[in-house]
């Protein structure tokens, strides 16, 4: 079955899932040609571990307050703090609190 | 003399600038190989008149509300909404209040 995106011109929720978090799990909100946006769901005191994608994304955090690692440097970010990567670059975070962070992730083209 | 963009893991502020609004203007806040992230300022009234860019964008509404125009569609956009559109797709806004918009760009590599 075919997870439903949004499509182009339609309006996403990004607001803070707030008391709904604990019931809320990463979803993918948009998946079309060159973009994929994503919506993070990490608890306090899960991680993600390191890892990388190929081309250049943007890190948002909505609410909560995550620990991100990138070329051996340890950050908090909470509501409001966004920093982006170059491709390529391994990154790792952490949730501190029940925190959700919207990834935006540019799919390089095929060759 | 260089405008000042983030670095790849530097923090940016995307926190609504609330009563800082009437004094603030557009700025790029990051540039890069492929990316642009734009935060929009946006006066209660002010027109962005039909334009369009190469490739895929997503705007996302910090603060305020706007109204939001593609494809014949036009919707009010408040604080926490998202929506993309693919690379070409003509578009226009205006600030129905104060508002602050966050734009991110995927810049279409030359050939």
């Amino acid at each position: 079955m075919a997870i439903q995106h949004a499509a182009p011109g339609e309006i996403v929720d990004v607001r803070p899932l707030a008391d709904q978090i604990a019931s809320s799990v990463t979803r993918t909100l948009i998946k079309s040609e060159g973009l994929e946006v994503i919506r993070l769901v990490v608890p306090a005191g899960k991680e993600i571990a390191p890892h990388k994608v190929a081309g250049p994304i943007t890190v948002q955090c909505l609410e909560g307050r995550i620990e991100f690692e990138v070329a051996g440097k340890r950050q908090a970010m909470s509501a409001g703090d966004l920093l982006y990567l170059t491709g390529g670059e391994m990154h790792s975070l952490r949730g501190l609190e029940d925190s959700s962070v919207l990834v935006t992730i540019q799919l390089v083209a095929k060759a």
